[in-house]
């Protein structure tokens, strides 16, 4: 039996952090976390998995290039899902021993820096369940739990909109699955902002930079705790759609994320000096407005994520623009097929780039040619979805 | 009655930081920190204090600069050392009486972004002890309290070799002052290098920065705990001339420092880029010699502090040379006036000058030039004294 499915799996943008495991096997976080998940216009992973009795083995093809399909987390997912197959007969025995074939590839450059594991694993669990007919919205089927074990952040990618990591809990048994808060639609009028930094510096990866922390950092027995609070008041904010709020402890819980990972020895560093100039100006910017109208967060590596509404949009992507202008060295073959600002929200990205850039002021800082990339905007999206595939290789939502 | 001392006080520098105040008037430590005094050869502020009926006012000439008389923090000093003059008649009423004038300087340029309010207000508080005859060896006239509510840090600078400032205990009532816990000729083969960065911005100061963090940051009930376990730790380290032990914790709180800034509202930033290529420097030239052979500290700003034998010190002073080679950029005149490597271990540093420098490899380190403006070589030094001021308005011991 010949079959084939493609699905795409989005991106999710923690906004209180994970960094640590109390269990290294298993994946389990040593707190509890929230994200937000991305538009899947701007940034998602399709992954195509085959089946067909004429494979003489298993193997996965990533970006286009053979991969390693012995991966130990691949295979966990992988076993994982084919065991509640068997379980539940739901396609016949035969099937489930025929060797598949994984092709799957991002929409965004694996050199923005941009993490696709989580991407990655959501869309291979996802599409893995597809091709043995599990029920995905079944609770007993919990494909968060299948994700965390492949990428421990990528089960926050198997829902839409704001979605919570819960820690195991003792009295609930040895579970940590994700489950979402909010729906994408709850709160539309909510822009993200990718400003990707033009670095290229080697960074410690997460899996080692948590074990350092988990081993070496005194300061992070207290995010337990923290992140608890913070979880409570982030999801009322993000309910009442109370943008300073929500914003804050935004900015708050990355700081303190690195902060535990300066506090780990030897000290890891993630933000660089263009990280930090963007912090300095969203603080400025807000100072200037007497409100919060932006906030920032940084992962595992210098890129910024910004939150801010539609209707400050216009104003402080002018601000965004004449502090962090594209770089003006590029020959004109090359400015021409480059877009700056990248993704959603095209008129209101025209208006602005029609207009000259007008001077701001703003104490201690100034203009840094050519240290951003590019931005890219984007918003809340849904979870991983089947699609069609096109002649042209790319896939449409079914 | 005419009468003039002078004295010069040396700078510290905390190896446990200090960061944020119990009590804002009495300058209160949340934690116990621990220093070095620093060699007053290289670094020192020397002050000399002159009484005279003929004085129509009190002032203060600061770096040639006519300055502030009337700051509360110098006068809570001035009020509190003549009250105890009073009390003790050490010297008749009258001469209390008589306007002073307070001429300081330091003998390194406030450019170089070294902390000059520790040494300034230890230099202040002992000359004013030495003017008005106080006993400044008597446990009643705890001169380390008068500094501390001068600048906190000010205790730790009034002995020599390692301090320790403690926190206020509320079994021994409300008292908060520094004591030595090793003389500077305990540790003589300690050699102390000042990295001075060049950088210009702008920094929060200290003052601002410690409410902010005690306001704002989280973490930083975790401190008191921690310093007390690393002060016993690194008090034993001392004690058996245990460098690697030293410089662990000394880099460890270092970094928790940092961290605690990192996680302040909005966050606190004080390293540059150049400081974090020190810190990899550091901690890449200790694992390839499979030991800590040399330990960092920051304080409030990019300038590193290292610490390292003297048995180390030229084969890493090549190392250190090799990656942050001086600016050859300047001008002829301006290089013969520079001296890159300043202070002591002028034999050691001679030598390893008059070599080739050699090309040393590290993974992920880069050459770059003109990134530190000098280095300060210098080692653990004593307190206070009093000196004779010779015709050069220079100062020599007594």
């Amino acid at each position: 039996m010949e079959k084939s499915v493609t699905v795409r799996a989005p991106v999710n943008i923690a906004v209180i952090k994970y960094w640590g495991k109390s269990d290294e096997n298993q994946i389990f976080p040593i707190n509890s976390s929230l994200s937000a998940t991305l538009n899947m216009d701007q940034l998602c992973t399709t992954t195509t998995i085959a089946s067909s009795p004429k494979f003489t083995q298993d193997s996965i093809v990533l970006n286009g290039k053979p991969d390693n399909i012995q991966s130990k987390r691949l295979q966990n997912c992988l076993s994982t899902i084919k065991s509640l197959a068997l379980k539940h007969q739901t396609v016949p025995q035969s099937f489930i021993s025929q060797k598949i074939l994984i092709t799957t590839s991002n929409n965004f450059p694996t050199a923005a820096g941009l993490a696709s594991s989580a991407s990655g694993f959501a869309a291979l669990t996802f599409a893995l369940a597809k091709l043995y007919n599990l029920d995905v919205n079944s609770k007993t089927t919990d494909l968060s739990q299948i994700a965390r074990i492949g990428s421990g952040s990528a089960c926050r990618s198997l829902s839409g909109g704001f979605v919570q990591w819960h820690k195991p809990n003792a009295s609930l048994g040895v579970v940590s699955n994700a489950t979402q808060v909010f729906e994408h639609t709850h709160w539309p009028e909510l822009i993200i902002l990718i400003c990707i930094v033009n670095d290229k510096q080697k960074e410690t990866s997460s899996t080692v930079g948590m074990r350092r922390s988990t081993d070496t950092s005194d300061l992070i027995v207290l995010r337990d705790l923290v992140t608890q609070k913070r979880i409570e008041r982030i999801t009322r904010a993000i309910k009442e759609k109370d943008l300073p709020a929500f914003a804050e402890v935004t900015m708050k819980d990355s700081n303190q994320f690195h902060a535990v990972c300066l506090d780990s020895y030897p000290p890891i560093k993630y933000m660089n000096e263009t990280s930090w100039e963007v912090i300095k100006m969203v603080h400025k910017y807000n100072d200037s407005k007497n409100a919060v109208k932006v906030g920032y967060t940084f992962d595992a590596g210098p890129n910024a994520v910004l939150f801010l509404e539609r209707k400050d949009f216009p104003d402080f992507l002018k601000c965004l623009l004449w502090f962090f202008p594209e770089n003006n060295n590029n020959n004109k073959v090359a400015k021409e097929k480059t877009v700056y600002v990248q993704g959603g929200e095209k008129q209101l990205v025209e208006q602005v780039r029609k207009e000259q850039l007008q001077e701001v002021k703003m104490e201690g800082m100034k203009r840094q040619e050519g240290v951003l990339r590019s931005i890219l905007v984007t918003s809340l999206g849904r979870g991983p979805e089947e699609v069609l595939v096109s002649q042209d290789g790319k896939g449409s939502k079914l």
